[in-house]
This record gives C-alpha cells, sequence and structure tokens, in this order.
C-alpha cells in the first residue's frame, strides 16, 4: 500500500494532467493541491519542488496540510517520472509486463510529446501557423496499432500524450492563440474530417472517454486561461 | 532469457555510450556494431533507425548479419528508453525495487544530463566559456548521497550520466574545443583539485573503475575525433 501522495498541480498545465490521469488510473487516493501559476505560493519551490514547476509530489510523512509540507515526506517532480512511479506503486497494470512492449510505450511517449508540443506550443504562444502539428499526427498513426492505445492496453504512454492533444483541441477548435484568425479551426476542421487521421480520431475518442480523463480535464478553465494568455475568443 | 541484442554504436558518441555501460553491467550477451557517423550506411535509417541516430538495436528474429537487419527483430532507439529495457531484462539489479529510490534514479539521470550536455558541448563546439559545466557539478553533489552511486548502488543513472563526464574531461584536459586557448585545463584543473568538488571526484572515480566503464570507453578514439572536429591539441 503506497503510502500518503499530494499532488500539486495546476488545471492549465498538461505536463500536470499527465499525472491526474496517472494517478485517476493508478486508484491510488491522493490529495490534490492547486497551484495557482500566475501567483505560487512563495513555500512551494523551497518546500516542494526548487524548479519550481508542476507537477510535483509529496510522498510519505505525517498527514499534513498541502499548504505546510513537511520536511519528513519525499519529494519528487517532474511528469514523465511521476508517471512511472505510478505506474510502480499500481496495482493495475499501467504499463506492460514484457520488457519489449514497456519500450514501445516510452518510445511512444517520448516521440509523440515532442514532435506534439512544439507546433503546439509555438502556434498558440508565437503566432507561428499551425499546419505542422498535423505531421505529429502523422507519427501518432505510424506508431499506433491497428486498434487500441499507444501500445493496445491502455498505458502511461497514453496518459503522456493525452493532455497536449486535449490542449491542442481546446486551443484550434475555439481558434485561441496568437496565430492568423482562423488558422486554427481550420486545422482542427482537418483534423476532425479528413480520412487521413481517422485513426487518429478514434485513439483520441478512446482516451477521452475514459474515466481518466473526463475527470481530470476541465475544458473551460483551459479554454478561458489561454485566451486570456494568448488571445481570442474572449479578447 | 533476452532474445539476440544487436547494438548499432558509435564510440564517440555519449548517447551510445549509456548503452554500452548499461548492457555490460546488465551482464547481456550482444553483438556489437561500430557505425560511422560521417559516412553512415545507408541501410541503417531504413532497416535500423528512421532518426537515424545511435543508439539502435535489433532484439530477437533470426540470428543475421549486423549489416543486412532482418524485418523480423524489433528495432528500439533511444539511449534512455534501451536503458530502461536492459534493466527490465537483465538479471541484475540495474534500478532498485522501491519505487520512490527508482523515481531518484530516473530524477538523477534527467536532470544531472540536462545540467552537463549543454554547458560542455556549447563550450566545445561553439566556444562558449566552460565554467558554466561547473554548475552541474554543483547539482551532482547535491544530488548525490554522502557515499556510492546515484541512489546508493550502482544503477542506471549512473550509465546515464558516465558518458557526459568521461567526455568533459577528454575534452577540457586536453584543452580540445572552441573555446579560448587554455580554458578547458583550467577549469579541469579545478574540478581535480578543489575541495568543493571532492564529492564528485569521489563519483567520477567510483564509475570509472567499474569494468563497465573500462571496457567500454576509448579515450583514444574521442581524444582523436574530438579535436578532428573541434580543434586542438592536434590542430
Ligand atoms: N518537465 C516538466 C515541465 C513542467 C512545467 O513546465 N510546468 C509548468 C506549467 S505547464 C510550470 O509549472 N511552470 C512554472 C511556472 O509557470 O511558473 C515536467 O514534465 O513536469
Ligand atoms: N536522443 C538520442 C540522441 C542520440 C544522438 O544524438 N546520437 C548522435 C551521435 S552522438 C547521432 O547518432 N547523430 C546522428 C548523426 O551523427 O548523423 C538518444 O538519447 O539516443
Amino acid at each position: 500500500m503506497p503510502e500518503q501522495i499530494t499532488l500539486y498541480t495546476a488545471k492549465i498545465c498538461p505536463w500536470a494532467h499527465r499525472a491526474e490521469i496517472a494517478l485517476a488510473e493508478a486508484k491510488i487516493p491522493f490529495k490534490r493541491f492547486e497551484i495557482d501559476l500566475k501567483n505560487k505560493p512563495e513555500w512551494y519551490a523551497p518546500k516542494v519542488n526548487p524548479a519550481s514547476k508542476v507537477p510535483a509530489i509529496s510522498y510519505g510523512g505525517p498527514d499534513v496540510d498541502p499548504a505546510t509540507p513537511s520536511p519528513e515526506s519525499q519529494k519528487i517532480a517532474e511528469s514523465g517520472i511521476l508517471i512511472e512511479l505510478f505506474a510502480d506503486l499500481s496495482k493495475e497494470e499501467l504499463l506492460p509486463k514484457d520488457p519489449i512492449a514497456r519500450a514501445r510505450a516510452r518510445f511512444f511517449a517520448e516521440t509523440v510529446t515532442s514532435a506534439a508540443v512544439g507546433p503546439w506550443y509555438s502556434a498558440v504562444t508565437r503566432g507561428e501557423d499551425p499546419a505542422p502539428f498535423l505531421k505529429a499526427l502523422d507519427i501518432v498513426q505510424s506508431l499506433l496499432p491497428a486498434e487500441g492505445f499507444a501500445v493496445g492496453q491502455w498505458s502511461i504512454a497514453d496518459a503522456a500524450v493525452t493532455p497536449f492533444f486535449a490542449r491542442a483541441e481546446a486551443t484550434f477548435k475555439n481558434d485561441i492563440g496568437k496565430y492568423e484568425v482562423g488558422k486554427g479551426k481550420a486545422l482542427w476542421a482537418t483534423v476532425e474530417s479528413d480520412p487521413k487521421y481517422a485513426r487518429f480520431r478514434k485513439y483520441f475518442e478512446d482516451v477521452k472517454s475514459r474515466d481518466s480523463f473526463k475527470t481530470t480535464f476541465d475544458s473551460d478553465v483551459v479554454i478561458k486561461s489561454f485566451s486570456a494568455l494568448h488571445g481570442r475568443p474572449s479578447a
């Protein structure tokens, strides 16, 4: 039985969302503490994560108020490391047992994340053309098996990438971001209708239909925060 | 018992060196195939690694000549994923069993690599001041336990970082690189004598004294290749 886990997280953050999805699938109880990234508590960096980022956890130690973390608990950061930890701690099989399938899961997580994050983020925050985002979908499709998740059964590889696709949909579909007006909507219309992306669409529906996604994704918060930060539709 | 493994590697490459150290510690038999990075075989990208980088492995399938890889073997790339795979395949304990210690090992690998690679590589290849490399040593020292390796017992976290320190020593100590003449030697003299870096020195000696390092590091090749590519002492 794992010891107490307190997750320091933020609804808008895709990296933190990875940890929330994995914890939900792991069926490990935890305390959730929302960090306001625009106004971080002054104790957060010194007492929880020196890098001052979410996600991070405290593990073990006494049962304290998350806002007064105990020096006796372990502190662990980095979403990629946390989702591996939750797989290691869980009774659920969040990574296949077969070593080669585990390697494929990790390769999927790493490759898809690095293909998707850059094009999405630079379109939204720096106004670059969103079109290169479609190449990430080609890569996802080239790695996915004919059916099911990244390596067939659901795994932390799916937790690693889902938060980015969810935020890409929320922003592009609503034309949120600094790119030319209409380009986000047009791109997402392609994703939703082009026969070329049928396998991606099925995959995306599959991950979004899981409780671990439905209970951890707040599209209103994401839409509001990204519009406020990067423009449209509320601007 | 793991199936056949063929490792595509290159002596100069620190990422490939991670895989060689981990395989040696894993005591898993494998075939080693040197890829000449200046003249890669035309079959390498299409048949082994589409990203055209080392390290990569073929796993399983028939026992073939590494220069004619079989389509029936699995192909896996990315050093971070390969060292996890070798830990999963090995009978040796290359990662501790305790989930939190595993997370600490992964955090050490990720944090130290990202602190060390940039300063070393930009000094050698772009002529920037090597001094910021010392900050990476502060980080190593802040994460190391009082004795032993990254998490006490030797682990793949040590395989992940050793190749970079070995190449930093080979280049700085011999003043190889595009930075101002003398700055590499001066920096390494500090590393070797300043009481501040005693814990790093002990750690570095410990990893270098292992067979897994001694049988996989060819300092002559590294010194010659880096001098030829980036200048001095042969230039
Ligand atoms: N590599 C980290 C990235 C985490 C990250 O960048 N989090 C952002 C929010 S999405 C953060 O906390 N930034 C610090 C800040 O906004 O002050 C991980 O995977 O956990
Ligand atoms: N992220 C990769 C990096 C591997 C890498 O960059 N390898 C270099 C040599 S050190 C390479 O093969 N580059 C391709 C080339 O030189 O053509 C890993 O960790 O395996």
